[in-house]
């Protein structure tokens, strides 16, 4: 029995005109595969309208009560998708995380999923054609809502397809693919039919939004292909996957970038040991994501460290600077909210020397003045003033020759 | 330990202002018991909107999806009133049915509790000072939503204050008490301070929308004293409770009316047996709801038929009176749509003969025409001209010396 896993965005679920367009695909999917699980997130703007509405009762809403309150965004989507599919004749029903159950830890807001159960989706699979499931939800041991975090469906979708050894999974959203970078800020910007996990997760992470970060990792972890396609055309999208050697005939897949950054730096420390875990112990205790670090060599037994966050986590890290710095004796702490960050990824790059190099030329070869650097296997990542953040995703674009497909 | 259990309708949690007003409401209780189990309805307007959002996706939606959809009103509600609770600094949460579970028969949309689990309440209840219970909704044996049928949110709470052994249950609404009569129409109408399960049972199901009749059922089965009280006021309310002797004493508690019948006569059919089975059957197949029923005296072999129901069914009930009509030799189908109910109700009766004609009486002393009757044990309904309905209000009500209180 050929299982294929959908999952629809909520802009490809907006209204019942929307839905229509998706109840077609869903026909035409049923015939080329035995039954269909369908994920749908919520319905575009509802998510933020009931976010918004807790927000209205309570300044810091109960974590656990604002899952339950936002999962009524999927649960009126999969309902009314439900409906439709009924009343075009296909058998099919809806279904809520905890009636599978899709079991996560209690990290509300953001949970994990621990455990999906197939027992009842396969029984329920023999009556039915079409499972229209909620995305983004979740439900804990004793049965309290959770929710994935944003994008959650994406997750909700990998991990129904990794569970039921679905041959497939199929991302339909409001873009036709995964880009070598964002075709607002690059022309030359250029659908790639193929992508790796790895930089996929690398792509996702510097907040290139097309797929949930954690449904790559599942993805990655139980080898599931994953389609990324648009509901409103009939391109075949890009297929993120597990790596092959034409993959690695490219140096770099894509150009990444982050304006969400502020840089803190603090001066003058003592070398000592410490130090970095009495700067960053109190950071990550807030929940605070701390991004590149860099540690100068000491010089007189004094060194500065430089680190990045999130922009909106800026103030609570200066609060928390204020009083971390007297005790560990640095002697200012400086800020900068102008900074951005460009990242070139590619799993070619593993296997060249020099990619760093001729990035970091191309970019000081055009004025660019690159503040600070942090590479890994599959990454560059250049920290630079936000103001040259297009001129040096076009010029990277172009040093790696992304503007043309050299397997086509 | 004292539970109380309340139930707020949806008006008085309709925005951020009332619910504010249902927390004080809340917060003082909690002096008066140990602990609180409120159940709430969808916030004003909710229902209707997710009802005409079915209707808009599906011209005859599927009915255990439409209850998942539905839901969802009451989801939003209990959300954010636990949010207020909390940041009020009090141990609350809320509970879906599901949660519970509160477990019904799987007939959606008008479904019938079987069965409340207290385990998990009691257990809650020792960590929490009040649970906040999602009302008008109940699951399956197999986890699917179902829903109560409207007002059922009074059912929910009256099952809670059985299942839970509560005292009391307190039914929080817009008005302040059961009347003798609608005030709109009879300005001597009086609030009453009891009433039996009997009489509202009689009163609810006269569309004295006050109390959902199952819950009436429910609170008489179960022995649970209810008050109806209004959420935006001090008054203590109607309660309703056992008979005793004093309400006894009384001929007449209430004059409730139902101005929305219609009414359906077959002429001519032969007086023979299985002929109002043939009519019957057909209607109450299709769910239509037959309240009175009158067949005249056989007149050389034939008979008439007359019945009543809600005007909205009165189309199906022609179409199929058009197919049975021919087959049990009836001549002739009329029908009525300017009629209306009005009826006297009260324990009382019970001991006194003469109530009936002085109901008659009363009316055609005032040249109102009576066109059915129909008694009960504690009830006399009457069908006339739409017209005179507010006239035949004010005359009983008047007869039966409902505008003073003889406990008072």
């Amino acid at each position: 029995m050929k299982i294929l896993v959908q999952k629809y965005g909520g802009t490809s679920v907006a209204d019942l005109a929307c839905m229509k367009q998706v109840l077609e695909k869903v026909r035409k999917s049923l015939q080329r595969a035995d039954k269909l699980v369908v994920v749908l997130s919520a319905r575009a703007g509802d998510t933020n309208r009931l976010l918004a509405m807790a927000g209205e009762w309570s300044p810091a809403p109960d974590k656990a009560e604002c899952d339950a309150l936002v999962s009524t965004g999927e649960q009126v989507a999969v309902t009314l998708f439900a409906m439709l599919l009924i009343d075009a004749g296909i058998r099919a029903r809806s279904l809520l995380a905890h009636q599978i159950p899709i079991r996560t830890d209690d990290g509300h807001g953001n949970a994990r999923i621990r455990k999906i159960d197939d027992e009842m989706l396969r029984s329920l699979l023999d009556a039915h054609d079409v499972l229209v499931v909620a995305g983004f939800q979740g439900c804990t041991e004793d049965l309290r809502i959770t929710t994935l975090g944003r994008g959650g469906s994406d997750t909700s979708a990998v991990a129904l397809a990794a569970v039921l050894g679905s041959v497939e999974c199929e991302i339909y959203t409001d873009v036709d693919g995964v880009y070598t970078t964002d075709p607002n800020i690059c022309s030359a910007a250029r659908k790639l039919d193929r992508i790796a996990y790895s930089e996929m997760l690398e792509m996702a992470s510097m907040g290139a939004k097309v797929l949930h970060i954690r449904s790559v990792e599942f993805a990655q972890k139980y080898k599931v292909p994953v389609w990324v396609r648009s509901t409103f055309t009939d391109d075949p999208g890009t297929l993120v996957t597990q790596e092959d050697s034409t993959m690695e005939a490219l140096l770099v897949s894509g150009i990444a970038f982050d304006k969400d950054q502020a840089r803190v730096t603090l001066h003058n420390l003592p070398d000592v040991p410490g130090i970095a875990a009495s700067v960053f112990g109190p950071i990550s205790e807030k929940g605070i994501l701390v991004d590149m670090i860099v540690q100068n060599t000491s010089l007189d037994g004094h060194t500065d460290i430089t680190f990045t966050i999130p922009r909106k986590d800026l103030n609570p890290t200066l609060e928390l600077m204020k009083e971390v710095a007297p005790k560990i004796g640095a002697t200012e702490v400086v800020h900068d909210l102008n900074v951005a960050k460009v990242s070139a990824i590619g799993v070619g790059m593993r296997n060249h020397s020099g990619v760093a190099a001729r990035a970091f030329a191309a970019l000081t070869g055009e004025g660019i003045n690159i503040l600070m650097i942090s590479t890994s296997e599959i990454k560059i990542t250049i920290l630079i003033r936000e103001k040259y953040v297009e001129l040096a995703v076009r010029i990277l674009h172009d040093t790696f020759g992304l503007d043309w497909d050299p397997m086509g």
